[in-house]
């Protein structure tokens, strides 16, 4: 099923491991990956660094995409862009992958990164995503 | 000196720690940052996470605008976009962020992101950056 | 009132009165604009050109940020992205600008952009503006 | 020739047209457009709207990925994003589209909008443009 393809290639993922990063939710085009903090991630001031918010709502965008796709697809970030709305001070940041349009090679999704209790909207990216035929 | 007040502010963000990023120029405008593959770093495919390129990407152009501020003024990323061109199939990431423009209050940068020969172009940021007066 | 101060804004734009381009809503946080199609504002294939769904989400946006902010100030588009998600095969483009953000500096804006029904997203902005304090 | 293609596409576009924009220069990977100021084309202070730098800005950026590609292809732009650095204060407008990597499916180009003098720096865009086979 989607969940365990995604799950599989998510733990393939060293950055995914090195964050700590756990996948919460797989529904078709909806991904929710979360990063609870700890120092290695910090920027400067102690907060999550931006890198970090980015990275799992990469991934959550990412695979929200594939959600949309059929078995032999795989995807590819083409690019983001990230607005950073609040400063990460927070114990946990979740990260939530939603797709705006799929299309057959290419997919538009929205990633929101929230604090612990998933109230305040640290992190806004729209990511641009291109499907690849495997087989 | 520059330098100095850079790599102090480096060395505290345990993002770069946990990347083992090293911090290798810093000129009026430009900076330098590289980061060594190891597996932790990866995507599901064996190659950098784009969340790796991205993290040292921003901290460079972080660091490249604050060398046109005075002493007392901070810098926070407020957004910035990437491209990814070339799967980051590299040993090594080398990031090199540039002022384009800086202003009192926003400064623009790009920031480019080579592999370990600086020979082909893997990802390609857009930062806007905003200064903030300490004291 | 704030509907008055930007509707006098809006009639000194040159381009909007070009694109024959309407101020439909003013609210708090956000604005509606709309452009009825003529050749004058095509692209190649006879489809509304991108520059107008992203001039008349830019306007809306800018305007938006201004509402959340005080009778002195102004505002100016730092930068945005847009997609374009389908094709603006449509009679009238309908842009609406709404605050994601808004703070004492940078206010960021979600620009949608959707066909005479307002039923199909054909552009999706993000927009960072900052706000200046003219007295 | 790519020239006369190109040229024949532009004279299609109703916009351009409107905005009295002319191509000034075609070859393999860059693409010139200027735009000569008139009230029509201006935001409330009465400087060239930034949806009129962006427009010729996403023409050149099409158009130069349109070099790289053979005679049966046609470009759709995808996504843009841009940074608007200076007050357009000029008589005219001048967009550089610059192809910073061209694929088969995926092409990323610069767009830099400059001055009359093409001495100072106005708007700067990162366009992805997508190709598509027409027969």
């Amino acid at each position: 099923m989607i969940y365990d393809k995604i799950k599989q290639s998510f733990d393939k993922q060293g950055l995914m491991t090195s964050l700590d990063a756990k996948l919460l939710l797989v529904e078709k085009g909806l991904v929710k990956i979360s990063c609870q903090y700890k120092p290695g991630l910090s920027q400067q001031h102690g907060f999550f660094h931006a890198g970090v918010a980015t990275s799992i709502a990469d991934s959550a965008c990412g695979y929200a995409a594939l959600t949309m796709q059929n078995e032999d697809a795989d995807v590819l970030t083409i690019e983001f862009k990230v607005n950073f709305l609040k400063p990460a001070k927070t114990q946990q940041l979740i990260a939530i992958g939603k797709v705006i349009q799929a299309g057959k090679t290419i997919t538009v999704c929205d990633g929101l990164v929230y604090d612990e209790n998933e109230a305040k909207l640290i992190a806004k990216m729209t990511a641009t995503i291109i499907t690849i035929q495997l087989n």
